[in-house]
């Protein structure tokens, strides 16, 4: 149930992304989901939290028009009975420079009665904004 | 099985950060442990990946030179038959600045016959940069 419930999702997930087709999402998402992707919401807009279906919508818009998905490689899963966990690896390129983005994000996602209630996801943000930059950030050797 | 090892590795950890302790660890870990904390390895050189015992016994032991771990506060656990899956919190202090560094750490860990195979680590790696650098990091907003 769980495990049909994160293909669902995943699917209606990268429909949104690349077609920006949204009513899968729709349907699979509760009305009170709690969302949070951790990271730099001063570059990135659509990251931090969002509360209830609608919000997480209009942030699946957001980055749908930011990026496209090229590919995606679940490195690690584990489903249980009402969580999943994966950890993945998305090929993704910015819509606007045509900068290929290649990203590991670790996602929990949490459902009830085939809705997901809440996600969060874990992102390595330090090599996201040196790709999105195009540059390398000068960091001082700490240890 | 799969969680009391996870529990054992836990304290192991957390005892090698904190007393320097490694036998527990030594203990716990398969000889061909296949290791990696994803992040910036030219500011942090305990980033990245280990092969084997030794080199992850050494990393850790580099690690707790630096850091203190005050408290983690585990948000998200699975644990599946070999696996596990935990989403951390971890409160550390720089043992060399005294800087208080507070970060979320993703934890994909894999068991065999009691013993860690293969860990991966993806931390808010940018949230951990800048509050080792004791600053923000100006970026452009993006999107």
């Amino acid at each position: 149930m769980t495990e049909q419930s994160l293909w669902r999702f995943s699917r209606a997930f990268h429909r949104a992304l690349n077609e920006r087709q949204t009513d899968d999402l729709e349907s699979i998402l509760d009305e009170n989901v709690d969302w949070a992707i951790y990271g730099p919401i001063d570059m990135f807009a659509f990251l931090g939290p969002r509360h209830g279906k609608r919000a997480v919508i209009d942030v699946v818009r957001e980055i749908s028009g930011i990026v496209s998905l090229h590919r995606f490689d679940r490195e690690s899963l584990m489903i249980g009975e009402n969580s999943t966990a994966s950890l993945m690896r998305y090929s993704l390129t910015s819509t606007t420079t045509g900068t290929p983005i290649s990203v590991r994000i670790a996602i929990f996602a949490k459902f009830n009665a085939g809705r997901l209630i809440n996600l969060r996801a874990i992102i390595d943000t330090f090599d996201l904004v040196e790709q999105a930059l195009g540059r390398q950030i000068h960091l001082p050797k700490i240890a």
